[in-house]
């Protein structure tokens, strides 16, 4: 049996996972890679941490020149997440003739590109399968299985804590905060939940997705991204009554030749299979005008699935059958971006208002002069002194219905536009 | 570009849907897989039939030496299906050093050993990702996603006739006849449907599955086959009063070393995602010791989903990075089987009986002295001059279950067992 020397940078959750697959499925793995993967090296910030697991103790080290200036370490396993050091480290591995596999979104969304180049340049492989959507082999599915389509959509719910908390909201009528700390102390949030409750995570999982539908560079601040903080119980309930569930999903689509790109809360149907995809669970929905609807559902997160794809990353590399990915900066071309004002869609609109005579008729009057047709009006039973107005618009551009809001906001029957939810109309 | 030729065999809807997308979506598959792609031969059986396609003529022929003797030929697309003589036409391209893609479920099924091992005996790559579940990756997911997982459990909705048939008897109370008939006046099933609801499509597609996922060798004689024809109106609406959809699942999983192959009807709980698979979709449920849970969903059949597969084989041969799918015959171990007596599995008993006292207790005390525990027991109101007893079980032996149902049909108030269904828990 050949055997081949490999190097984790990190021993977190994601690394341990790696170490953990490498060892309990090490049989199997060495059948179908034709290799006896060694793991030589891990680099660690604190060789003396407990880590409650068992790694010999002398693959541990804190310089990363150790397997960098290692000619036998033929494969870098960066786990370490993190724009830096993490780029240096991915570069100087390419650079010095090593393949590398990364789990780390943040670090292909933003300089993909320039590693691809080099990657390219120096004749290695960079796989990344587990920076999408943990486990789920979407990378994969887009690159290999997908060729034969031109991709028109890729909806995906690619964000485990907010789909656990949304989830929470809609099944156990919990509010957003009471979700969040009960996804703080499950593990699924972190103590600063921003990057996650403020849609961040699942922009940078976009822009990933994006390049490989799309074949296009993106950049991530094109992204329109709203998080879920704004939804309230209520929106839920009123969705629920609708036929609606509210999913935080990451859309690209193109339309009329422009590339839609933008990451908010969404009201999906609830007979669709996204409006499915509960707790901590992704799930990607593509549209390919061959294949047309496909959908991969799995394991966003969690150590082992995303173990999983880094492993999987590693044996597609000593089988040798992944170097086309790195063609792909050859076949970018530029698309036309669409901003937010452009797009089309159907919009949930809550407002409170005065309970005067009037006042719908006023509101009505202003959506139609902005051309936005209504395609159902309710005027909810009356709270304290006010009562909420729901609406849900038929498709129309998002542009209008700004402009419908603005004036509706100055009558003087309105006290708020409470909220503004997307309905995506799946079909 | 380099140009590369290419045959078909066959020209009906999997043959239209690969020279449309080949056509529709040339300027991408070039750049994808860096060849132009010329179709050079298609084989057909009359070269006169009108096909609605715009195939130059001089591209037919009834003579299939004009594909194998023609060396500039590389690769060869088999869309015809069945035995024979697709199996002489495969092998004929592969000992001529042509690579060979397949749609062919019943071929791989039955003779994809010899077609292995011929192929890596000339150094030629078969792909078959359309022969499973049309559109959907799932071939190139276990073998090139999931490689660093063992998997434990496969299970699929993976034939679309039985899936529409029983979608359309649950969410639109039509009878088993009623709903075969309008999927054949929509084209879902044959004028002969017997392949598709006495559930051998599926079991076909099983055996390729399961020779993937645990990598040994599956006699489709080996599987336990049962169609949906008994399925009747009243066991789905009991069904859904216990919080269960039916679904024809194929399903292999390895439990205590021993692996279970079966296709059946069976109830879902109605909350797993396999259970709101509706229509014709297909859908595969994965878990591997790694990734945990993962559904692939989309269309299993079709001409542009299924052409969506063959083309992306297609790619693949182009860009030489399926090659280690033959060695797959290498890594075969034994695997030792279950009888259908050997499964554990919760039950849905429906029992017709006269409406006299004591039998619900005489039924009960059977089950109980055969180890098979109930779990909830409903007598339903009085049909003409009998009632329905339905039973559902906990996980018992399916041997014992079958032992005490010949001592139940004994008891002189019992008029029939009506059905009996399996119940999977997926958890």
């Amino acid at each position: 049996m050949k055997k081949v020397r490999i190097a984790l940078l990190g021993l977190g959750n994601v690394g341990k996972g790696v170490w953990n697959i490498l060892n309990s499925n090490k049989e199997a793995i060495m059948k179908r890679s034709g290799y006896d993967i060694e793991v030589a090296k891990i680099l660690v910030r604190d060789v003396n941490k407990n880590r409650n697991i068992d790694v010999p103790e002398e693959l541990l080290t804190t310089n990363s020149e150790e397997i960098f200036n290692d000619d036998s370490i033929k494969i870098v396993v960066e786990v370490m997440g993190g724009l830096e050091p993490a780029k240096d480290y991915v570069l100087n591995a390419i650079r010095r003739k090593k393949h590398v596999i990364t789990a780390n979104k943040m670090l292909i969304a933003t300089d993909g590109n320039q590693i691809f180049k080099e990657a390219a340049e120096n004749g290695v492989i960079v796989n990344f399968e587990a920076s999408v959507a943990g486990g789920i082999p979407v990378i994969n599915g887009i690159n290999e299985s997908l060729t034969a389509n031109k991709i028109e959509e890729v909806i995906g719910i690619i964000n485990g804590t907010t789909n656990y908390i949304l989830t929470k909201m809609t099944l156990e009528g919990m509010s957003f905060e009471e979700a969040l700390k009960e996804a703080q102390e499950k593990g699924y949030a972190e103590a600063d939940p921003t990057s996650d409750v403020e849609g961040y995570d699942a922009m940078y999982k976009l822009a990933i997705l994006t390049t490989l539908a799309f074949e296009t560079e993106v950049n991530i601040n094109d992204i329109y991204v709203e998080g879920i903080t704004k939804i309230k119980a209520i929106d839920i309930e009123y969705g629920k009554e609708l036929g609606y569930v509210i999913k935080l999903l990451a859309i690209v689509k193109e339309v009329n030749g422009k590339l839609e790109l933008r990451v908010h809360p969404t009201m999906v149907p609830n007979i669709h299979p996204l409006a499915n995809v509960n707790d901590s669970f992704n799930a990607i929905f593509i549209k390919g005008n061959a294949v047309g609807d496909l959908m991969l559902y799995g394991r966003g997160a969690g150590e082992l699935p995303t173990g999983s794809a880094v492993v999987g990353d590693i044996i597609s590399v000593l089988r040798n059958d992944s170097e086309v990915l790195n063609g792909l900066i050859d076949r970018y071309t530029d698309k036309e971006l669409a901003t937010i004002d452009d797009i089309r869609s159907q919009y949930y609109l809550r407002i409170s208002v005065k309970d005067l005579p009037g006042v719908l008729g006023k509101i009505a009057t202003i959506l139609g002069e902005n051309e936005v047709s209504i395609l159902s009006f309710i005027q909810k039973p009356k709270k304290e002194d006010f009562v909420y107005i729901v609406i849900v618009t038929h498709d129309t551009l998002e542009g209008n219905v700004n402009r419908s809001l603005e004036k509706i906001k100055e009558l003087e029957e309105v006290n708020k536009v409470e909220n503004i939810i997307r309905i995506e109309n799946l079909n």
